[in-house]
């Protein structure tokens, strides 16, 4: 069901040993697949090359996991590329193998299958209960380390709700478990500063190009739990979703309005390379 | 070196689509093999079977868990065992697989090669830069998320320094990058509450229940980062080195008091099963 590449060859296997798999020592990026292109590959790889330099792990190279993407996608046209960049093998114990070997796994999955109603109507939101804590290292990567949101995934069982909204210990929204959050106020864009907690989604970044490039206002700054309910319109992104209208939180209902529909017109038109 | 059982097969490979490689959706313990003695075996089931229902993880059959590491003992007099108990496979995705089928990986590492005199004349220390973020929710657990201790291990290569110390944000030192920390002032035990961040180690509770049958009095609570220069003997704890007295932390220096060794030697006498 899923193939992969481990280091360029074909597997479904790691080391035990492993620090990706001992302590979450490493990075990782979901890659959308659509009409046989890896969309803003990139921008993934250079979030991905941050990362690497912000946890001294080597940096991979780009033209390599891009060859073995392209190898799995031979031939489909749909889907999700994972790839994750570990340290690598390494002893017992926290500290960083020198030189590190990292190890590169590249796999091919396929599209999930929304419905295009969560583009086209909006989706059902809750707030978690599950805090996001700070750690200004970390923040706005894509690293292995997730039981926050696993724990606040895992706080409910509904199909019907799609995402959940996370805060911080100070009660400011951050993002969803999979997703960045945007809201409009009075025709202005405004999404959680991330520089504390959080991911820095690529979808996140394309979004406020798009809006600068249309004359939108754009505000990266702290928004308190109480202001989602002031927001016109509310919205989520990630790379294999998109844009996601936001119709309902727990009892709140908001209707789409005119911003997501210029910035999915913009996004459809613009390239994705 | 290393040899491994991975859901009680031999192995030193895990899927790539393990929860714990992916987002380390798990936990682990580590357990020192000494006279053919698995020490502490069933305090460390308890924090493993601790954490897995706060994580809810299926508990592991303990009794498996114990043939299999008796298993790899076999022949062997001292060493570590390590356990690692994951979520299991799952799809992409954070929310949990229902029902989850976890991975347990059981493995023999050599016994690491500290010097006696890091027991008997004590260990350099460092404070690190690094924070440990508040997460009330994973405080306390050996859990597989562990990218904090692994920027601070990174911070130094001097080899004369054995363990780094890490605070919270707000200045109370919270523990050691492997170690739990106890400082003793007017002959009574303090050491650093764990409920919002650290990892409860085994060692640390093994000291605490040997100070209150030494009719020691312990304090678990706060301390703050400036507290530790007056502290009277300091020393730090772990399943592997047992105790560590702190001849040194950056510059200041602490002898080596009679707290640790009444400590020590009731630690030699004690039943370990």
């Amino acid at each position: 069901m899923v193939s992969a590449l481990v280091n360029g060859a074909a597997s479904d296997r790691i080391d035990i040993l492993d620090r990706g798999f001992q302590y979450g020592d490493g990075l990782f990026e979901t890659i959308k697949l659509a009409d046989g292109v890896l969309e803003f590959w990139n921008r993934h790889m250079a979030r991905l090359l941050a990362g690497c330099a912000r946890l001294h792990i080597p940096a991979p190279d780009v033209t390599l996991l891009r060859g073995e993407a392209q190898k799995l996608c031979a031939g489909a046209t749909r889907g999700v590329i994972k790839i994750v960049v570990t340290r690598g093998a390494g002893g017992r114990g926290y500290r960083p193998p020198e030189p590190a070997k990292p190890n590169r796994i590249v796999a091919l999955f396929p599209s999930p299958d929304y419905p295009d109603s969560f583009a086209n109507e909006g989706v059902r939101v809750r707030l978690c209960e599950t805090r996001l804590s700070e750690q200004p290292l970390l923040a706005g990567l894509k690293h292995l380390n997730r039981l926050e949101q696993i724990l606040a995934r895992g706080e409910w069982n509904d199909d019907g709700i799609q995402e959940g909204l996370m805060a911080d210990n100070e009660d400011s929204i951050i993002e969803g478990t999979m997703t960045n959050l945007f809201i409009v106020r009075e025709g202005a864009l405004h999404t959680p500063d991330l520089s504390r907690s959080g991911v820095e989604g690529i979808m996140r970044g394309v979004v406020l190009d798009l809006a600068r490039y249309l004359g939108i206002t754009t505000n990266i700054r702290r928004i308190a739990r109480d202001e989602l309910g002031a927001a016109a319109e509310i919205f989520l992104t990630n790379s294999i979703v998109g844009i996601w209208p936001v119709r309902k939180i727990d009892g709140r209902v908001y209707g789409i309005g005119p911003i997501v529909g210029k910035l999915n017109a913009a996004l459809a038109k613009s390239a994705k390379d």
